[in-house]
């Protein structure tokens, strides 16, 4: 196995949303999620031109209240669930906690974009914003 | 906007595979990308223990040969398509290169993990691993 360095993530917005605590927020976005304002640093403005409202994206954020020591969970928190590898679950709790969430853009304003459904809480890091695959990648 | 701070990714391994040159590798797995393997590191074996053959899963990477600073891209490096933003198209070069990978699981032996079609380049580190989300999330 060769070294592995350590990079940097640089977040690019924050998450802006109602949700502020942790044991009441819902666990996925169709789960009772509310709407989200997504916004964004002024430096990545070039990458946001063209997303659109209608758009159905993939939204990279960075968990960063989880505890990166966790390796294996009970899933969904319910303890009749055995203990289960984190890879093979979406704990938040993880060694890089990456939140990855499908959500649709209702509203595009300048540097603000409005999601719907998101289970993020608030002020969560975002990390990065990309299509959902189609014939047209 | 809030202070955003630079949270430090740690890789847990490794992608092995025939892949090693940029400009010839396929842009997605699903065209004509090899099967290849994911070296994780000891520290995170318990987190793998229930992934299995058969299982299909979401693959996070770090992208280390992206260009962070690009915002604009021709999709595909297609001269003939307009400038977009990054984040409406899946190119490498972005602020976080994190590569999001759907791929099957072949095999499991011990720390070493075979997927079918992965895109991924030689060496490429590993972020994570998640499940895709179904009834039983």
């Amino acid at each position: 196995m060769p070294d592995v360095s350590e990079p940097l993530l640089r977040p690019i917005g924050r998450v802006s949303s109602a949700l502020v605590d942790p044991a009441t927020a819902p666990k996925q976005g169709d789960e009772g999620a509310p709407d989200a304002w997504l916004e964004f640093v002024p430096e990545v403005a070039d990458g946001l031109r063209d997303l659109a409202a209608g758009d159905r994206v993939l939204l990279l954020t960075w968990l960063d209240r989880a505890d990166r020591a966790t390796l294996v969970v009970h899933p969904r928190d319910d303890l009749t669930r055995p203990p289960t590898g984190v890879f093979a679950t979406r704990s938040a709790d993880r060694p890089n906690p990456i939140g990855l969430h499908l959500v649709d853009i209702v509203a595009v304003e300048g540097l603000r974009v409005l999601v719907r459904n998101l289970e993020a809480l608030d002020a969560t890091p975002i990390l990065d914003v990309k299509p959902v695959l189609g014939p047209e990648r």
